[in-house]
């Protein structure tokens, strides 16, 4: 019950058939189709897990409210559930893709005040203005470290971090940034098998958090309906997460998209 | 207000001077005598800043509550204020020293119902019992790691981790053995200062958390005064912690039964 993390049906992207008798439910000309994630939604219709299923608003346009399912959430929850920045704190965002730009939005709705995004790539700071990103940084333009720029941002060092990228430089400097005393890091990106996450110990012992999600800490399904009323109670804008809509037999086209890098990534 | 961590009079082994004048308030034969940690505490008089003192119940023996001053302190706040084990959990305890035995003290305090003394000592198992531990780990004796050990004692991991050694071994250890989903672990021990904490970031990811934590988050002059209680109410036994009284005039033979362990660590 203290977490998300379901033990019958933990993520398992290699799994791909029923739990319940090791099959898959569908088949093209005899061949079997597997189940991706335990879940197969990319299809019209589907056959999942009972605990798989959350019943949501049933006044939802399930056109929009599809976003929440995944990276969305994700950022959001990392920041609601476990950042949990304080009103008027300072929330830096590593990493400005869809799941940062989440995170963005779930710091700006916790009520942290300034929001500072960083990213590499600046053609992305405008965007991110309309997710609560306050200020940002490009770690390119600068000589020091990322850490020690935020330090002097924020007279020592961000409240909260949330890392959205999976690079484990990115992770580091993400821990490295937060003020000692209270600063709480939380790490969302996916890493590489073999990085290892480094720093000098005496980070932690100066009262520094370091903590991780999976799925923002939300159970899918007492938790994503109310996800869902955030949107219905515009507090959550949806569409702004939405760049092209594509009809379901053009899917590959949105894979192309997003490959291309013209969705937000 | 969030944080224990005074700026003003932060701890500084190198200060030895009053912070108001820059000057030392004691002198023998003309020379100056130096401030200890700011409180210079191991005289029968001293004169310190209004912020390191706390007034505790007039009733305390000073003989006795004298011990809650650091380690006993900051063991027994790593438990309770910043590992905060759910009442019938579990807490492995790195390091069977005085602050080893105050943070299985707390966690006993806390509600912990199993605790597990880690050392690779074994003549301090016995002792450890009277202070909550209820099972022991050598990490000599298993081939295996002490994290893989504890997961097979515990059901894949502890609930939460005090370590209370400064080896950093033993801090990427306590840090992995604590169960995936909710673990908790607490960094008490001073690192070397070349030290490097370590590990797969896909620990994080997983839903632990790592925190470090200084005299234990106690704010000295509001939180000590209640430790004072917690022994006057009998809920802490603060005798367990002296093996020997020495006179002041002797307190050159006090460190030296510290040097050879013949008090508690």
């Amino acid at each position: 019950a203290e977490s998300n993390m379901c033990d019958l049906l933990r993520i398992n992207t290699d799994r791909g058939v029923m739990i319940g008798d090791g099959k898959s439910r569908f088949s093209i000309n005899g061949k079997p189709i597997y189940h991706f994630v335990g879940t197969s939604t990319f299809s019209e219709y589907t056959v999942m897990h009972v605990g798989c299923v959350a019943k949501i608003n049933p006044e939802a346009p399930l056109d929009k409210v599809c976003v929440l399912s995944c990276g969305i959430s994700t950022g959001l929850g990392a920041s609601i559930n476990v950042a949990k920045p304080p009103k008027g704190s300072t929330v830096a965002i590593f990493g400005l893709g869809a799941v940062g730009l989440a995170a963005a939005e779930g710091a700006r709705i916790a009520g942290a005040s300034r929001i500072i995004g960083v990213d590499l790539n600046a053609n992305r700071f405008e965007e991110a203005k309309k997710f609560g990103c306050t200020e940002f940084l490009n770690p390119k333009d600068h000589s020091k470290p990322v850490q020690e720029v935020l330090a002097e941002m924020t007279n020592g060092g961000v409240d909260r971090s949330v890392e959205c990228t999976g690079n484990i430089n990115a992770m580091i400097q993400a821990f490295e940034c937060v003020h000692d005393g209270w600063g709480v890091a939380v790490l969302v990106g996916v890493p590489h098998k073999d990085a290892e996450f480094k720093t000098h110990p005496m980070n932690f012992l100066n009262e520094r958090t370091l903590k991780g999600t999976f799925f923002g800490n939300f159970k899918p399904r007492t938790d994503l309906p109310n996800v869902v009323e955030l949107y219905m109670k515009k507090e959550l804008e949806v569409e702004k997460f939405i760049t092209h809509t594509v009809p379901f037999s053009e899917i590959n086209k949105a894979f192309d998209l997003m490959a291309k890098g013209e969705g937000i990534r």
